[in-house]
């Protein structure tokens, strides 16, 4: 049980992630993680302390749809990466694990040689009962591991769900792995992920499949150039590779260099993060504002009801949201009423 | 002042509008769009009442960024829907209008042959605060139309912005159109809009553009086809159109058609419709719980300090929106003790 033995001192947990202590590192993302109010509210303390240190890493999301070979290419980018002296940390939000009580990355074994690095740390993806919630995990977990020194973060989703805006919503640069000729059109990756792309990697570019690979290169990239607006600073390349015959991979990360550098010195890195904790602090809100909406107890049991009739057009959606509006508002006046 | 003279027995609406009178049913829309509460509860009760009356229009949203053609596009097309008997209404969502105190067709004179026609009945785009009031104001606009026996609905839009999921989320066909040749790339339409596409026409292929609009027809198609998944049931066609010339606007009309028979048949477009209300519905009560929240006059005092705090890094989002709810959770038992 990682929640036993974890001394209540939040100044020790500062001290440990600071000065890089993994088994420190590891906890503080457990109780973060954790929904044991206690622990929330002593995560809540180190966070604030750990808060002026975080900042420093390059934050790289990478998504692709099941069978894409997420994990290689991670595994591969990672073992380079550590070879230079970077320090990695890979995290995965995955809002399916909380159903098949899995995770993208609950088995290490997928990326046995990075899992092993000293300089490399891996943390499967939280579960929790909604993918704000986990992507709120990760975002926390993601700073803290930055706060221990971790110069790259690599955030893993999978590319068919909403978890792909969420994760996007965090990293500087948002990288999108795809299969030639795995089948027509977008092989079942979700509409609107090719829009989030910093840069698209044509994976598995080995073997019989590197032509394929160079044509899915050159059609994709007329699409993206067609249907994706490039901004002042930045247009979306799209590259080919191979995690197994390790081609491509540092032309990627050059990529990944080259974004950072671009959007540094045009002053949008430091922007787009401010954006991004000003979202994040208004999704929280929101999250928020709905809990204590389904949690009310008269709107609760009026909710089916509504949502049947406003679905079987008996009520129209503004009658609707008007009733159960006033429910939550009347149920607040009695509550003053009763105390 | 049209808000003069109008009965306030809502039966006299309803009754009004189903005869299919235009000037109860302009002053039904004007009560929708009036922000006094006792034309608001009004304007309820007479769409409760009508509500049975609605759903049998074809419902379609027209985009594409000023310069594309749109209202010349709707007159052509609507001159000929008319021809073949059929009684349209032309609706506007253009949220910039609260802005600039103008709208997207104020100027009725842009549809000066079809403005007189007298199974046309063009509106406006309403005034609000917020993007989602127009697009409330205007979805509720559609239904009293469908209920006054429109049988085509055409919803207008500018297509840069929030405003086209609005108007997706309202229509059954949403119809993106582009121009040929405007320059490279996405002619400044705004990111993730085509992909929200059932089609796209690529307007003013007339004269000199005939051969360009047939090249962009082809890069359109390739690139839809690479980056937006159909479903079993459709796949987003490319078109050249001119309304000049009035060619290609017949067979718009057609896919139209086509998309309504799959869908009707597939049964999604029942799906559909089900599906958009219960999303309006949680779009609205999410509307009310924001509002709740700003405001609340402790919350009102807190939020732009803490707002920077997290934009600053000083303060992260949790801490910031764990803050701002417990302000508004505090206020309220405040409120108790006060009463």
């Amino acid at each position: 049980m990682p929640e036993k033995n974890i001394p209540d001192d939040p100044k020790d947990f500062v001290k440990g992630v600071l000065e890089g202590n993994r088994r420190i590192l590891a906890k503080t993302i457990t109780l973060i993680e954790s929904s044991h109010p206690s622990h929330q509210e002593l995560a809540r303390v180190i966070l604030d302390e750990l808060l002026p240190d975080t900042g420093r890493a390059v934050r790289v999301g990478v998504t692709g749809v099941p069978g894409v070979g997420k994990s290689t290419f991670i595994e591969s980018l990672g073992m380079m990466l550590v070879k230079k002296g970077h320090r990695l940390a890979v995290l995965a939000v995955d809002p399916s694990s909380r159903r098949s009580g899995g995770s993208l990355m609950a088995d290490k074994m997928r990326m046995e040689k990075l899992s092993v690095e000293e300089n490399a740390f891996i943390r499967p993806s939280p579960s929790g009962a909604t993918l704000g919630g986990v992507a709120r995990k990760t975002r926390e977990a993601m700073l803290v591991c930055e706060a221990a020194g971790f110069d790259v973060i690599i955030v893993e989703t999978v590319g068919v769900g909403q978890s792909e805006t969420e994760v996007s919503s965090m990293v500087d640069f948002f990288l999108v792995l795809m299969l030639a000729g795995a089948g027509d059109g977008i092989q079942g990756i979700k509409k609107g992920v090719l829009e989030l792309a910093d840069a698209v990697a044509i994976n598995k570019a080995d073997g019989d499949n590197i032509d394929k690979a160079k044509n899915a290169r050159k059609e994709y990239e007329s699409a993206l150039n067609l249907l994706i607006p490039s901004t002042l600073t930045w247009t979306p390349p799209v590259l080919v590779c191979s995690s197994l015959e390790m081609t491509g991979i540092s032309e990627i990360w050059n990529i990944v260099l080259e974004h950072s550098d671009k959007m540094t010195k045009s002053g949008e890195l430091v922007i787009n993060r401010k954006k991004q904790a000003v979202n994040w602090m208004w999704a929280l809100v929101e999250e928020g504002l709905k809990d204590r909406f389904h949690n009310n107890p008269d709107v609760k049991k009026l909710l089916s009801r509504i949502t049947r009739d406003v679905e079987m057009g008996i009520k129209s959606p503004t009658v609707g949201a008007g009733e159960l509006l006033f429910v939550l508002d009347k149920s607040r006046s009695v509550d003053k009423n009763r105390d």
